[in-house]
């Protein structure tokens, strides 16, 4: 294991700012594209971890520390930012994924000491889980969703790169 | 197609204030980690990207427009920076990066035209290449490079996320 808090805060206070720098002020061609049929822009990408970070994370260690394996978490839709209308800019969604996010690390740091990162509540899908597996799959969602929002951008230009393409693997198509 | 040479420097423009928003000030514990031996850290992957502002882009291009395909570019070492002696720091690099960056852009913009885009010269691996691949490869090397940072960081939790490893594609191993 690897897991520490002070680390994975150091991860996850950066990651709005670092995807703002990112994506602010980009034209509408790199933040609409997508992979195709049912995949995410840019923009959907953000719009998910502004629900992630409403729905998921804190409620549920407050559940792991209020009910343990009695009730299992409910379940986190991981489309649900598909059905809003898009009514506010991506600047503005931006800003709202900041503001939980310095919320959210506030609550963390009141909430959870070391000795509960070995309780355990109960995902819908999963099972048992520990609140150092929730705080670790915090971290690595933001790196994940970062990767998926750089390779959507990166395959724009697939066709643009000519024989460059051999050696760039973010082009690869996904199998 | 979709090369424009306005949207590519949106994309190079932002990529070292991301990187610097994501990397400054984290613990060396994530700076250092790899993927395993022959792999790069986060540090040695902005080292990397330094030394291709250097070396890789600019001096291409200026080779096109001067030689077109009568010599071949010199082959740019994808390694050269593990040669060097690392005794500066990551915010030193980090911002080495972003001055060369934005040194190189404008010398992008000075030089070339729209009439310059379907020029070529030649790459010593894969031959005759044009000006506009090699634009639009240093843009995808920009996302290519940040996928990899992120997916390396990732990877330090691989056994911290217990069960939610199935959901979390960034940590299959490379194959």
């Amino acid at each position: 294991m690897n897991f520490s808090m002070s680390e994975a805060i150091e991860v996850l206070e950066r990651t709005p700012q670092s995807l703002a720098h990112l994506l602010a002020g980009l034209s509408d061609s790199w933040l609409q594209c997508n992979e195709g049929e049912e995949t995410w822009n840019a923009r959907e990408v953000i719009e998910h971890l502004v629900e992630a970070e409403k729905w998921n994370w804190i409620p549920r260690l407050e559940m792991i520390l209020q009910d343990g394996e009695s009730n299992s978490f409910p379940p986190f839709d991981r489309f649900s930012h598909l059905q809003k209308s898009a009514d506010s800019s991506l600047e503005e969604k931006l800003q709202e994924f900041q503001s939980l996010r310095t919320e959210n690390l506030q609550k963390l740091k009141e909430l959870i000491r070391p000795e509960h990162l070995e309780l355990t509540g109960v995902h819908p899908a999963l099972g048992p889980v520990k609140a150092r597996e929730v705080i670790s799959t915090w971290v690595v969602h933001d790196l994940t969703h970062t990767a998926q929002i750089v390779r959507v951008m990166a395959g724009r230009y697939r066709a643009d790169v000519g024989p460059w393409i051999e050696y760039l693997g973010i082009l690869k198509k996904r199998g």
